[in-house]
């Protein structure tokens, strides 16, 4: 059903039918003809908003990153280890409803596609940084520490991804409790 | 210099000396002009060994795969953690000795390339399957530990990457003690 709507309205709800079309796609898959079929318009549209196939897969990547960082923002609490559950709960909930998309965009932003990747590098950077501003002492900000929580972000986007292929192999709960704790145990071995 | 040598034993010499550029350039960085200039023979030999320089790049990737999976072999010791560590303390030797073309690898690997990315795959899965059939109890062969070895892989690897870049941040030793005893530690927050 078109409708009209304001252009930047109308750019918006283009990315957000995007991003939408990451759960069940790849980045590959996610095609000009699919996003106009999907949402109605046409593809001079879409070309006018984003120049190109790149150029809208960039946005919608970017718009995915932005949406992961506000989702996995940590509630104002000040228990440290209830801020880190919150986080990694949202984040465990946005990577199972976009799954194939996410994969999509790890997989193209680790393999030759620069763009990407700076994006991607930059939402790791984001999301890492909180984990040394939070104010608490969870975490020193030391080397050895830093060195750690990027093999504690790896270890969390692996075992969240193997446990979307694998749900029944343990609980959400489960999941959530390794990838909280593991952070605070990593750190005591670094100390 | 030239030596003149059977043609299995040119071969094999081509792949070590691609494997020996690997420790200091990327694959990219790998071309047949480089693999002439150093091992001193035509382009006409290495098309006749490999075919194609993607030839090239797959035979020398199956060769380092395999010298990482050889290089790891855990000792005949009675202890788990002892086997656990020099398999550990080796791959750390390895993956320093060959930083850059490593890290360009698990780039193919993870990007687009899909005979690299298989031959990455089965190195992984040969890597973590040792660690279930090594007969020991410390780490029981569940799907939750499964998902817990995966997540760790990619801990090991980022985090042994993240080392070779910041040398400073912890020492050999330090690096690992949380390689090799973040894994009980994971496996203890699945059980």
């Amino acid at each position: 059903v078109r409708t009209r709507l304001a252009p930047d309205a109308r750019r918006e709800q283009l990315l957000e039918q995007g991003v939408r079309l990451l759960a069940t796609r790849s980045l590959e898959e996610l095609t000009i003809d699919l996003l106009t079929a999907e949402a109605g318009v046409s593809r001079g549209l879409v070309y006018h908003y984003f120049g190109s196939k790149q150029g809208f897969h960039r946005a919608v990547v970017q718009r995915a990153a932005d949406d992961l960082i506000a989702a996995t923002a940590p509630p104002e609490v000040p228990d440290e280890v209830e801020r880190l559950q919150a986080s990694m709960r949202a984040y465990v909930d946005y990577v199972a409803a976009h799954a194939e998309g996410y994969r999509s965009i790890l997989r193209s932003a680790a393999g030759g596609a620069e763009d990407l990747r700076e994006i991607y590098q930059s939402a790791r950077t984001a999301l890492s940084e909180r984990i040394f501003t939070s104010g608490g002492d969870l975490v020193p900000d030391t080397p050895a520490a830093r060195l750690a929580v990027r093999g504690w972000a790896s270890l969390a986007e692996e075992l969240t991804l193997a446990w979307v292929e694998d749900p029944e192999a343990m609980t959400r709960e489960e999941l959530l409790r390794v990838l909280v704790e593991s952070l605070p145990a990593l750190l005591e071995l670094t100390s």
